[in-house]
């Protein structure tokens, strides 16, 4: 698969070197002639040693109806940098805008931070950085400061990518892991485990050939649309790193609720459950990087469910579960065959450098 | 030198292993023992995707005189992790404090995204994370979200920390490496080149036991100090990677002026100057953490270098040169000797990892 492995530079390709992270003459050259055309802004422009966000503009754009600013960060380290439906690009970008849509924040600006390792193909990393350009574009976010350091060769794995953003919630949004209560409805956006099948394939570690395309995805446009339907959107999570299982096992410990759901409302690929069965992996653990988890007053459940199913990124949404009192903090799921059990946060580690 | 080497775990102590970085079980439990007791603070309590600040409070803090933010990132990736003067923790905080306050920001917040290598040892975690504690009380910020990723041994170096920063800006602060006007005077807030000469002690590369200590510090205060005494400083610039003469041509291509400055006022520390010359480098290009360059109109040379005096890190402060308009975009330096020879940007690599 291409780029499945860490592109060797030959002698016709430009090669990072650990000048490109001096700080002097080369790195400048990097900004100016790699970072700065794809990312360029008004803000990047202003080449200080930070961003300068104009608040006053942005105030007035939502008419003074926000109060609370959201932020967040995550590092991306996964292996291999592409991958069927996406590469470390894209990952960088989608992983935090949809941090920041969670929390019912609208995403406006990221940082990118770079830690490139020595001999890493100048083409290898145009080629993400057109990625994060379009996953950028596609997300409404601009990138407004950023930090390159090279390591020497074996320090590093080609390219770790920071992100952190900023975004702002509107006054009349409460949405939180710790808002959940019994009686809501447990919504999933999509099938889930593609993203972690589609690297463990990229990875040659599946055995068999699939179509199976990650599904990262920016979630913030999906995530506006729902919240303007519906006033009554308790919790939000994306299932990434440790899958559904651990990302409902939080909101069922943060909110001090049960959260019970059934297994055969799981939107699950048929090729993702065949990989699993394969493989001894249980897709609940599985990480995703274009799902949400949305919880919401029984009320409002048809029309959030109609919101998203109107969406590319909602059409396979499937209402899997509720929210009850007991047992508090718990997941557990009714399986197919009828019986109920406490489904566990993910001990252990699953798949190392899955985002 | 303590910790001048990755610290090799032994049986006695707990070890980074992938699971810590899976997401699930021991990332929280790595989050409750260890990231949680130091960084505790209401807004990473929160468990959320991202961090939420009351803006609402915020801005009725700053009395509404508040509409610009500032927002930075910055890897640090130093090599090796402890060395005299401070360690990786020290420096992840105050580099991004500074970033902040170099623009006139009153840093707030920042967040920590971490990449641990396999097998780090638990202790050498403890000590950077309590290092980073103590850099955040001085500086008077909160860590109010974070990320820790784990990679497989030989991925990394130990460990790399990114933090990015937000700051709020009042209203009739404008400070920029574009505004440096003619007739301006360059100061310096204290000795150069003690951080790259400290790290490099570290490495065992000086081939002698000096006292030379890294000067990383927090200078928001030392900034907020400035500001309140002068209305008239028109840049600031933290000469990190790359040196003093590389921030000062920075300024000087941004500012399109140029910057002369006397080789006999520019503080170094006799240490530094015979390491400097017994490893053929120039103290103008060693990296610095805890020094700054302000250009200030000359009426107000007096107040400020006042007010740095008399403050621990402005104490060895000193005018070093001014602000000319031909020929734009250099910096030109007069020499002991009485010579003036223009001094280029840092072009290849120095010392690699040296933030």
């Amino acid at each position: 698969m291409e780029g499945a492995n860490c592109p060797i530079p030959n002698k016709h390709n430009e090669q990072i070197i650990l000048g490109h992270g001096s700080g002097g003459k080369l790195t400048q050259d990097l900004i100016r002639d790699f970072f700065f055309p794809s990312f360029e802004n008004q803000i990047l422009a202003g080449f200080n040693d930070s961003g300068i966000i104009e608040w006053g503009n942005l105030s007035e754009e939502y008419q003074n109806c926000i109060h609370r600013i959201a932020i967040s960060t995550d590092n991306h380290v996964v292996w291999p940098l592409f991958f069927r439906g996406g590469d470390i690009g894209r990952l960088s970008i989608c992983g935090t805008v949809n941090d920041l849509a969670m929390v019912g924040a609208i995403p406006l600006y990221l940082t990118a931070g770079f830690i490139l390792e020595e001999g890493l193909s100048i083409h290898t990393l145009e080629n993400i950085i057109a990625s994060m350009k379009d996953a950028a574009l596609e997300a409404g976010i601009e990138i407004i400061a950023g930090d390159t350091k090279v390591v020497e060769k074996g320090k590093a794995d080609c390219i770790y990518i920071n992100t952190s953003g900023f975004g702002v919630i509107r006054d009349n949004i409460d949405i939180s892991g710790a808002n959940a209560k019994p009686g809501d409805k447990v919504l999933v956006s999509g099938t889930i485990g593609d993203h972690g099948i589609a690297v463990l394939e990229a990875r040659g570690e599946l055995g068999f050939v699939s179509d199976i395309h990650s599904d990262i995805s920016p979630l913030n446009e999906l995530v506006s649309n729902i919240l303007n339907v519906s006033k009554n959107v308790h919790s939000m999570r994306d299932p990434t790193r440790g899958g559904l299982a651990t990302a409902l096992n939080e909101i069922a410990k943060q909110s001090n609720v049960c959260i019970e759901i059934d297994e055969i409302y799981i939107p699950v690929n048929p090729a993702v459950n065949s990989a699993c069965e394969m493989l001894g992996f249980d897709p609940l653990y599985i990480a995703n990087e274009g799902k949400m988890i949305i919880i919401v007053a029984p009320q409002d459940t048809d029309v959030v469910i109609d919101c998203l199913h109107s969406h590319k990124y909602g059409k396979d949404a499937a209402i899997i579960g509720e929210v009850t009192a007991e047992p508090a903090g718990k997941l557990l799921m009714r399986t197919s065959i009828g019986s109920r059990r406490v489904v566990t946060t993910l001990s252990g580690e699953l798949l190392p450098r899955i985002c």
